[in-house]
């Protein structure tokens, strides 16, 4: 039988620093617990567009779809700001997303206990927070047509268009439900029905899919009282269903409710493959930092825990996903600290390669 | 010269509660200020639709262009739940919106010292907060065409459109520039023209209409960073001009920061009338909260504090309208508060009326 076979696309800014660290993790998963993984690394975002003009080519398109997972650093920088729209970073990353048909998003939003004084939030509010936010991420204003910038009497006007199927806001939900029933089986949905007609088909067959699920106690939410919510009272939640673009905001606030931006993993989920795995993808919350891209300050912990995810979501290997989440929250416990983990007043930070280090010793 | 007038729209829920305490108020300044307004009262939302099966009638939209300003209270209650999409309460406001075309709407979120230990956030990061957030409110997806649910195939689709003109941008642009220069003279919009074209559109207009306000430091954010950065470090910012939806969600996140929810006015405002005034309308941030209507529990400060902002804005007497915030100020730093501003150990809550009270005996 052959080794499950991984892609690594480090991408731009932090991204290579921080997957150089997993890279290592990698390595020691094979020498000591004899999970040996095939491979693979490509370029994505701005890398692929200095070497090749598109920022993902359909040569690494094909060998996505084709691998058993694929680990995606961070995307973009200033230096791409100015690239026409349809060769920026982020097309590379949203042409993965969508050709994978990765759907579900799963984006958890965790108070790790020795980093709570980092969040803006007051220790009782956030202290023990452990929530997951699930975004549907293929479809949505983010792909819907017609889009573009067209000229309309003598002037211009931007357009998108937010779409969504019966089929596209099942599939999410019933991945949402399947996670709040190993969870704490409570589901809350947010859209603005109110609003807009495909929130109000959103709420429908949402709704719907609940009846299979009789154990989940289900709620709904308009979007703007859940980032209210998310402020006031996050705990209240325990998985959180909503769409591609209100699932971008909404994660990015309760992943910063918790104060440590720099430790937080994503999944991206699709269907099962030939082999039963999932088309898979994962990626930190983060982005690609290009303030302090390439001086061994980034925390890789965020990378780490994506790795951790691939372990138990893909490669059904939990215990080992739970050692190597144990691994990290030891090092943190122990006070070791890259810069964005500090305090004002805190020792010397440690870099990228140390906390690599240390990981690797707590495993 | 006639008086200036007001037509009152009180709205569902909390809504006549609150509004009941701003008519004192408003009594107030004719009996000591010389300031004499034509007041009527008409229905909306949730009120107008039991009376008459619409939620905002043509006559009452035609009263509404006609005055110098309207103050509405809030819309909607699970009553109206399971209404048709049409006659929903929510239309009876959009419908104002949309036909007065107020398309800067004004949401400052100030923490009041008095209060600050209310916020979820820590007095530190949230202390002092004092940022205004402009809203495009005439456009975008709220009212973008196509929308609807349709059939495709075998299953049903939800649609709706994120539309925006280069003048629709540039008008809420303007808005946002001037208010900057009375304020920091700090801009910050927002938008993800990494992933909508029609947020590439709203980032160069942005970026052209800076040119004539050369004093603004104007930057840009994608949406999702802004939730963020709302969270991380609120204090940041000055004046945030951004769309309809990603306004309402933003914006909601904002408020809540403050933790006086309670306490938010929010200022709509059109184009200047043939008498110079701007059309426009003033409402509370907050709800209809129909967990406590009618119980005389609501805070009418919000409300009272939409009246201020219609002193300012419309009026164009600040004087009063600092008089005002000021007296609302002073009633909260001498301890009085309705059960929203209490803490669990303290003293009883004083209500609606009794805060009413308060505020007129301070002004
Ligand atoms: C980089 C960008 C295209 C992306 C998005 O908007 O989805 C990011 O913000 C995210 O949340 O993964
Ligand atoms: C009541 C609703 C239609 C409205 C909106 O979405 O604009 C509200 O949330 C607001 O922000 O004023």
């Amino acid at each position: 039988m052959s080794n499950p076979s991984l892609l690594i696309l480090a991408g731009d800014g932090i991204g290579p620093e921080v997957m150089a660290q997993v890279r290592r993790i990698i390595d020691w998963y094979g020498e000591n617990r004899g999970l040996n993984f095939d491979v693979t690394e490509d370029l994505v975002g701005g890398a692929a567009y200095d070497a090749h003009g598109v920022p993902l080519t359909d040569e690494t398109m094909a060998k996505a779809q084709e691998v058993d997972a694929v680990l995606l650093g961070a995307v973009g920088g200033p230096a791409y700001d100015d690239l026409d729209f349809s060769v920026k970073p982020e097309r590379g990353l949203l042409r993965l997303r969508k050709e994978m048909d990765l759907y579900a998003n799963l984006r958890p939003a965790q108070c790790f206990d020795a980093l709570a004084d980092f969040s803006s939030l007051k220790t009782d509010i956030v202290g023990g927070l452990d929530i997951m936010i699930v975004r549907e991420l293929t479809s949505g204003v983010y792909f819907g047509e017609p889009r573009g910038i067209f000229e309309e009497g003598n002037e211009r006007v931007g357009i998108n268009t937010q779409r969504y199927t019966e089929s596209e806001i099942e599939r999410g939900a019933r991945a949402s439900f399947e996670l709040a029933m190993k969870r704490n089986k409570k589901l809350c949905s947010m859209e603005k029905a109110n609003v807009m007609e495909s929130g109000i088909l959103w709420r429908e067959v949402v709704t719907e899919v609940a009846k299979d699920y009789p154990e989940v106690e289900l709620s709904h939410m308009y979007a703007d009282n859940g980032a209210m919510q998310l402020v006031r009272a996050p705990k209240q939640f325990d998985v959180i269903y909503t769409d591609n673009l209100f699932g971008d905001i909404l994660s990015d606030c309760a992943a910063m409710l918790t104060g440590s931006l720099g430790m937080l993993p994503s999944a991206s989920l699709g269907a099962p493959m030939e082999n039963g795995r999932p088309k898979a993808m994962y990626e930190p919350v983060h982005g690609s930092a290009p303030d302090i891209a390439g001086q061994g300050k980034a925390n890789p912990s965020a990378c780490i825990l994506s790795l951790a995810m691939a372990l138990r979501y893909s490669f059904s290997v939990g215990e080992e996903a739970d050692r190597l989440e144990a691994a990290v929250e030891k090092v943190l416990a122990d006070g070791v600290r890259t810069a964005d983990l500090m305090q004002a007043d805190g020792d010397a930070p440690v870099s990228t390669q140390e906390m690599g280090d240390a990981v690797l010793a707590a495993l």
